[in-house]
């Protein structure tokens, strides 16, 4: 009899944060394949007999390759076994969902995707900012500041990502910043934006520093992130 | 002795979408204030002796106005309740937070935002759409289809919105699509992108229905709304 794989948003870190349908999937799971991010205090709603397996992918570390982890889900499911992929935040942003799905499908597995808390609305409820506002904010998106070399991508639109009326949530920027932040003010975004630092969101650890986007960008120019985090900027003030 | 105002995020509608945080500020709420969406099962957390107070403000609809709502919290607030309110989807994204939080502040009780699982979020993993894609969408963008008077807000960003490199979800958009589509054609988006009307989504009647962004707008046009919907659209497909 074949597994079924379910891919399962963590949220943010804080475990209040999952939903009760993670929950459930995280006590029947038979094993759990977990990210550097969807760790800790998360893992604790597994059942006793689950296997744990890390997986992680964090910028920088040495890490399981994506083939790698693809693999795994489909040798569990094909092995009979009610598998969770734990994916920090919700699964579809910045998850590499696409390329699990398809590893997935591909091996005719039965899977399910349950959306969960992104960080992004969780730094912004912490820092209490709306990220939409009737009428300074009708717009809000999230970018990546790193392509798959580590380094701005190339594609980036700046009519999209300069506009003073959207709120943007930039994940995994921290290294580029100092770099986007240049083209946002050659693309007419005054530097004088409002912008926040949101550093382990979720974790113990948390940290929002308030800044603008001129301010943030010479802070982290040259800087290495020891936490994972999100830049906020946009019409954030009151 | 001064109550406190939980902002608690609903989820899109299935009640197993709800936090444990969510739920935990349910359970002890003294009154909770909800939205038409933000009803139902989820409604069902509260504990038994919980006032229940419904403040819808469906488009459409005779509804409270939002200065009645500020009002409701700021009274219940002040008698020292411990006061829920209760918003659909993710609190911060389109949901009149900024107003609330206001008033909330401007009465100097004390509060706290607890986010949530937004309905995009839960469209997407219904329909096995990751937002983001590693080479193909590296932005996810959130926008309203409607301004405060219900038409197509006037200041919509073409370049953003028209991106065919980014997942764009539309709110509150069933009645003005075909207009959008319009001027998303005219800015260079392929009628043929794909796109999908999700429907009632984490209800029991959620329906999806998969199209292409000229095929969506050719069947919403001149269509009242049965229910809210969010419309997808951008690199959708496998």
């Amino acid at each position: 009899m074949a597994g079924f794989i379910s891919f399962v948003s963590a949220g943010p870190g804080d475990p209040d944060l999952l939903t009760l349908k993670a929950v459930d999937r995280l006590r029947r799971a038979d094993v759990v394949l977990f990210d550097d991010l969807a760790s800790g205090p998360v893992l604790g709603h597994a059942g006793p007999g689950a296997e744990l397996i890390a997986v992680g992918k964090r910028a920088g570390r040495p890490s399981a390759k994506q083939d790698h982890v693809n693999a795994l889900l489909v040798e569990h499911g094909l092995a009979g076994r009610r598998v969770v992929r734990l994916k920090s935040g919700d699964a579809g942003i910045f998850g590499r969902l696409e390329e699990e799905l398809e590893a997935v499908n591909a091996a005719g597995l039965g899977h399910e995707i349950i959306p969960g808390v992104t960080s992004a609305s969780a730094a912004a409820a912490a820092a209490e900012i709306p990220l939409t506002r009737r009428m300074t904010a009708r717009r809000v998106q999230f970018v990546t500041g790193a392509d798959v070399t580590g380094g701005l991508p190339g594609d980036v639109n700046w009519a999209a990502l300069a506009d003073p009326a959207a709120t943007t949530v930039v994940f995994m920027g921290q290294r580029t910043f100092a770099r986007l932040a240049e083209g946002l003010l050659s693309h007419g975004l005054p530097g004088d934006t409002p912008a926040l630092l949101a550093t382990a969101v979720g974790h113990p650890e948390q940290a929002l520093l308030r800044s603008t986007v001129a301010g943030l960008a010479q802070r982290l120019a040259g800087t290495a992130p020891e936490h994972p985090a999100l830049i906020l900027y946009g019409p954030l003030a009151d």
